[in-house]
């Protein structure tokens, strides 16, 4: 006789990890969540002094950087990566992250790892000002490799509607402002796979002895959300851009309307040791690393000249350095980066 | 010098599969949709007439449907089930879907599979009533194989701050009433691949001769939600199920609080005939079938016995045939079905 467990599916590990989970996945939820843990699903009132609320919806991944952190056992750092890759999105149209749910896919489920990776994803939630209000954990046996496992995730955020920022209030002679970003957050990670040895995830960094491989590839990524809505409330922020896939060349001018360039001088930050390493050990062009990787650069604010120290310091409040990284010209390309080349629209 | 694409990673095809979708993705916009399409996050405004909303959420995956399908090359029903899977959550509480978000990964990014993939879950949104919002694909090169892909998404759907459907308001004797589903839904597919041969998914099925075997195994799922919320203002629903991953035993008696019962009588409707197929092949017992599949009920809708005929009539109206499959008795067992063991709580 067949049963569903001799089929790989052990549906009481998932019933133990949906317990186990409990107390991690309700340590995000405020008075304002509907609903109890194990429902259908959760819910969350609004909050209140929105008079015309609009819902926003982001979702994504943490691509192979779970590969990486698979293979170098630090595991606990993915749902910063998850939670920031979607609120983060949701920070870049100016709404206020809600409520996050979960995806976690693998070839079998294990409840110690997998605990841990919803706790990270709690914490993260915590950190983002989300309720996590719901998950799912698929067991795709035979499909997936026992140990393989992958993970997504859609945030729900809110703006009063006449309040998104989308760039439209972005002017010729605007400052364009990196916040720093000090490693890789979870972007081009196929091709560092292709770089680094993963069977030597524990040997040293090149150029930070402390720290082994492993740990500065794995080193989660910022939750910028927070900061990016303290700097909104200044009220002079004009656009905003998640440096995600595609880095600043892919992202920095999505804001932008037609005819106005964002022009960046790399010279104008350093970008951290990370991205030197990357660059040397894989003979890769600048040009690539730019259209790749973030660069040290996390998220981009723009807003007029005179704003930037009032910005800054607020970032600062929230531990994030931030640069004068370029300004806005016109031009025939979207983003100019100095030395580099540039596709035209 | 390495390049992103050499890593396996094709940004150019990401963006052309981006433009592909477009018209797919915005046709499930309405006047109410804010943000444009490609921006970094979409949304939507709070439809009229809620004075108290609660935003809701559920988050789910399609399974190993996927890898029948993709075997079959049947894939233009998976969005209806990554959308069923989704909404029919939050039906169970209540709540009107408006908003989906989807994730696909895949360890090559195919334009042509993945613009009907993306076309198939649009579709399936127009159905539900929701906009699709917002999507990601993410290419894992080396860690998927090139052919191999997964699909999760994410809904949102508003209720009115006490209209939620707990089953808090569910009583001894109300009839619990089955919808029809007419075919596995998008559950217990590891162990439907451990039974049929995916090498012969061609065959004609067993007692359907004018049906391949792979058709009537990826047959789309049902989306209860819009027929769910038509039932829900006759204002005679008390609790509501969706039969998904657990089958009946798992899910039938989520809304039942302490010392009810639902009492199952499985000879109150006909399985349909996929269901005898699966158990003869797979040599299944009877219990382990309800416990995996869906039986032909995918949804369950506690209500008092004389609200059956207007229920029925409005799920008629969609197309949905139902049947009284049981009433709320006292018991030790959440879920009791005639003739099968059950477990105590």
């Amino acid at each position: 006789m067949s049963t569903y467990r001799q089929a790989g599916v052990d549906i009481e590990a998932g019933d133990r990890l949906v317990k186990a989970i409990a107390s991690d996945v309700t340590s995000t939820w405020t008075d304002s969540v509907v609903g109890g843990f194990g429902g259908f699903a959760a819910g969350i009132e609004i909050p209140p002094g929105y008079r015309r609320p609009v819902l926003m919806m982001s979702t994504d991944g943490v691509g192979t950087k779970i590969e990486v952190a698979r293979r170098a056992r630090i595991m606990d750092g993915l749902g910063h990566d998850l939670v920031a890759m979607c609120v983060d999105d949701l920070a870049a149209v100016g709404a206020k992250p809600l409520a996050f749910t979960d995806y976690l896919a693998t070839g079998r489920i294990d409840p110690t790892r997998d605990e841990r990776l919803v706790g990270s994803i709690a914490r993260a939630c915590q950190i983002a000002g989300c309720a996590l209000l719901g998950g799912e954990t698929a067991e795709h046996p035979g499909v997936m490799a026992p140990e393989h496992f992958d993970l997504a995730g859609a945030a729900l955020g809110i703006v009063e509607r006449g309040e998104e920022i989308d760039g439209s209030s972005i002017e010729l002679g605007d400052v364009i402002i990196g916040v720093a970003s000090p490693n890789l957050r979870s972007n081009g990670f196929s091709l560092i796979r292709s770089i680094f040895d993963l069977g030597n995830l524990s040997d040293p960094f090149p150029g930070e002895p402390t720290r082994t491989t492993g740990e500065v590839l794995t080193e989660p990524s910022v939750i910028y959300a927070p900061s990016i809505q303290a700097v909104i409330t200044t009220g002079h922020v004009t656009g905003l851009a998640h440096i995600s896939g595609g880095g600043l060349p892919g992202n920095a001018g999505r804001p932008l309307s037609g005819g106005l360039s964002a022009h960046i001088d790399p010279s104008s930050w350093r970008p951290p040791n990370v991205f030197a390493v990357v660059q040397a050990t894989g003979g890769i062009s600048t040009a690539e690393m730019f259209a790749t990787f973030n660069m040290g650069i996390g998220f981009v604010v723009y807003a007029r000249p005179g704003a930037y120290p009032e910005i800054s310091a607020t970032l600062l409040d929230h531990s994030h350095p931030s640069f004068v990284i370029g300004e806005v010209t016109r031009g025939h390309s979207v983003v100019a980066i100095d030395g580099m080349p540039t596709e035209s629209v």
